[in-house]
């Protein structure tokens, strides 16, 4: 554990796995099990600003059975357990704060059954999202959810991720069918069905959706997929200011025009995107757009919003024809991350995650803007803006705690606000470690209080994740 | 409690409302507190076959404030408390079945707050779908989920209810926002904000969507709205069979053609509704549709639909032009239930409700049919074949229990043929009473034992709706 980690992990319990329990997990798993510092370090962080926080000891499982397996002795022993995917959050999940075991499911990345023609796919947890739409490509059909990350399927159902294409699609919450999840005592069982919808009891499928890892173990996800839309169109369009590209989305918003992508990128991110894939942007604020549809719905959508940027200042509208320029213009997109911090060596990011009811976003965007450019922090504005969710990436160095208590106090600001704009502090990346005292403010007492009465009644030794989302 | 009843209910410990809290409720809510038997006969009956179970008291609530103080004094007594809003339940969900207090939610009828701006409305759960849409008329917005009946929003909410549209807008799963809700203990706490997307904790709203009353009592939704759309035509095809209706839905869907109603009706359903609204419709099985769009777009559907439909012999492509027609369509295609009923006086309906992947649907309508002319009880068909979701209506003589046996196992046949093909016992009416056994078999006993675990931790005193979804 790590003075960088809030005070109220600081004083955990540490429940370290037992020398018996590693003998029985390598009698198990065999050379599957491993306790080397260098597995265990690389379990124990992700690309939150925490330092690593590893666990005591990792298997890599390769079936459910085997994922119920550990469980079953983590329940044993009562020590913690923490699925591993690809290592991707932002908040933190993946830190042993208490020890435990780490169970990387990275290897369980096969596609179990494709149902092209109910547009329908059953994966297992570690199968990625740019994998899963490889894999698929020959069907005509894909599946949306992007986070920037290639992220595996797992982690963004435990996460309740979104990406780019949410605005037209939805987030996993929507876009998950069905679970196959092992329990806090090792047992594995199904939630939902293939039906499309269902109203047979409490939907265990979205209460384990955005559980963090903290009801359950995700082993098999069911998942909607979509036809590859006949016709695909991207653009660009530059606006003098952030505000104006928020009022040409908003005004989008409220028309209805089914956009598929409507990505904010200021002027800080434009210039490291540029840098980082040697693209030669203008450096202003700018909308990237997809349109997906029949040719003659995206060229209606598309006239639709070029004449809403025009009255909002919008210039330079390019369009992206050829698939390629398009791959290479998301691509682009989804390595702004990336892109920042490689244009500060040696940095690390502490971002954003709020999201506004969309009549919203101009004043919270604009907000979030001031505040940053009068902190005199380095920061870029990525986001979501069709869904009323953007990150404001501040790049802080890790050795000067007070750029780190600016870049929170920030953060807390804007979280701040977008709750009084009836918003939440997290649009996709979730509580984790960091947002814990957010969700208090967001939820309210009593509402957090009815999230932990449902952990304990599900995970009474507290095995599963403990210490995330709130501690107990 | 009546020996129509399923046998488990019928051994339920009854747990009627003391003297004493009957003395507390009329303190509190005066006239509004009534233990008339006419009044407790009109809250302990539903749209489902089974014979009235009376609570022991009625309350009219008018606040969320006045549902936490009854739910308070039925916790302190530890009777049963059922929320009541239309009375449309088609499953039993309203039925008193140990006694107890029902709060009659249908006086908070108020829409809270129009945020036409953000696409979402917060209301009572007395209001009804078609209040709320001719209450926002005037806004350009409108909200697709349509049951048959008027329902309440918040019934809709508790039941996960879906109904014509849900094949391009959602069910109540994907359009409730957020929640008020009281607890077990009569605490009223919020699930959820305005925000379009979140990752903030536990999902409490959909957990509380579709809990039949068992987990909490809605005393507010908010829900996401749409624009009405520029363009809508309606349109009637018929085909030679039920099997090539089906084929030509399941074509429509895979194609991704964005239908926004696909409904069938079979030659039965057909002459009941011609019957009961004076229409003149061709008695043969028929697709009910309706495009959503911009003009270009619309046309562009109807064109690739009617192409699929004449690939299976669909005849008389006939469109309604006004809203006239369209609105007399529909209606009697929501009036379908009473049209089945009126045709056959005195009769009850035993209603199926399975909701298959939809490359499955030909073969679960198949069978449906099939059994349904072998065992000769008089049925109707009418679906939402775009979900994969359809109900057979068997209509029974409710004082020949041999009619009731036998509508009840050709459910149960369609049931485990419709789990075979996985898919749902209910796609949108619920468990309540009727289906207790087939969620065992569709979920497991792992599974069910889950929810109970939840329903235990919210509810230690089984307060909440006692006996539907599961027996404790």
């Amino acid at each position: 554990m790590n003075a960088t980690l809030p005070a109220h992990l600081l004083t955990m319990e540490r429940r370290p796995v037992p020398a018996e329990m590693i003998a029985a997990l390598k009698a198990r798993f065999g050379e599957r099990c491993s306790t080397a510092q260098a597995v265990r370090e690389q379990h124990g962080r992700d690309e939150s600003p925490f330092e690593v926080a590893p666990p005591d000891a990792v298997v890599f499982a390769e079936s459910a059975d085997e994922v119920a397996a550990a469980v079953a002795l983590a329940d044993h022993y009562a020590v913690p357990v923490i699925a591993f995917g690809t290592g991707s959050s932002l908040e933190g999940h993946l830190l042993a704060v208490q020890g435990g075991l780490s169970i990387d499911v990275s290897r369980m990345n096969r596609i179990v059954h494709l149902h092209s023609e109910d547009l329908t796919v059953t994966v297992q947890p570690g199968v990625t999202r740019n994998q899963l739409n490889n894999e698929i490509r020959h069907t005509g059909l894909f599946f949306p959810i992007d986070p920037g990350a290639d992220a595996s399927i797992g982690g963004m159902a435990a996460t309740r991720a979104s990406g780019t294409n949410a605005v037209r699609y939805g987030t996993m919450r929507e876009n998950v069918l069905a679970l196959q999840v092992v329990t806090a005592s090792g047992e594995i069982l199904r939630t939902g069905t293939r039906a499309k919808k269902s109203s047979a009891g409490y939907d265990l499928t979205r209460l384990m959706v955005g559980s963090e890892g903290t009801l359950g173990i995700i082993t098999e996800v069911t998942l909607k997929l979509y036809p590859q839309p006949e016709s695909v169109s991207a653009a660009i369009c530059h606006f003098p200011d952030i505000a104006a590209a928020v009022a040409t989305t908003i005004q989008i918003i409220q028309m209805g025009v089914p956009i598929a992508r409507c990505e904010l990128l200021d002027a800080n991110a434009v210039r490291a995107v540029n840098q980082h894939d040697k693209l030669a942007l203008r450096v202003a604020p700018m909308l990237l757009m997809e349109f997906h549809g029949s040719a003659a719905s995206v060229a209606e959508q598309a006239h639709m919003v070029q004449e809403v940027a025009r009255e909002h200042g919008g210039e330079d509208f390019e369009w992206a024809t050829t698939p390629e320029e398009r791959t290479r213009l998301w691509a682009a997109r989804h390595r702004a991350y990336f892109a920042g911090m490689s244009a500060n060596p040696g940095c690390r990011t502490v971002t954003t995650d709020t999201c506004v009811p969309i009549s919203r976003l101009a004043e919270c965007i604009d907000l979030a803007v001031r505040e940053a450019d009068g902190a005199g922090l380095p920061y870029y504005i990525v986001g979501h803006v069709g869904d009323g969710n953007f990150h404001i990436a501040y790049l802080i160095d890790p050795k000067i705690p007070a750029e780190r208590d600016t870049a929170e106090r920030l953060n807390e600001q804007l979280v701040h606000h977008a709750l009084k704009l009836e918003g939440t502090c997290t649009g996709e990346h979730g509580i984790g470690l960091h947002k814990q005292g957010f969700l208090v403010d967001e939820a309210g007492l009593a509402t957090v209080q009815m999230m932990r009465v449902l952990k304990q009644a599900l995970d009474p030794k507290n095995i599963l994740n403990p210490g995330k989302i709130f501690s107990l």
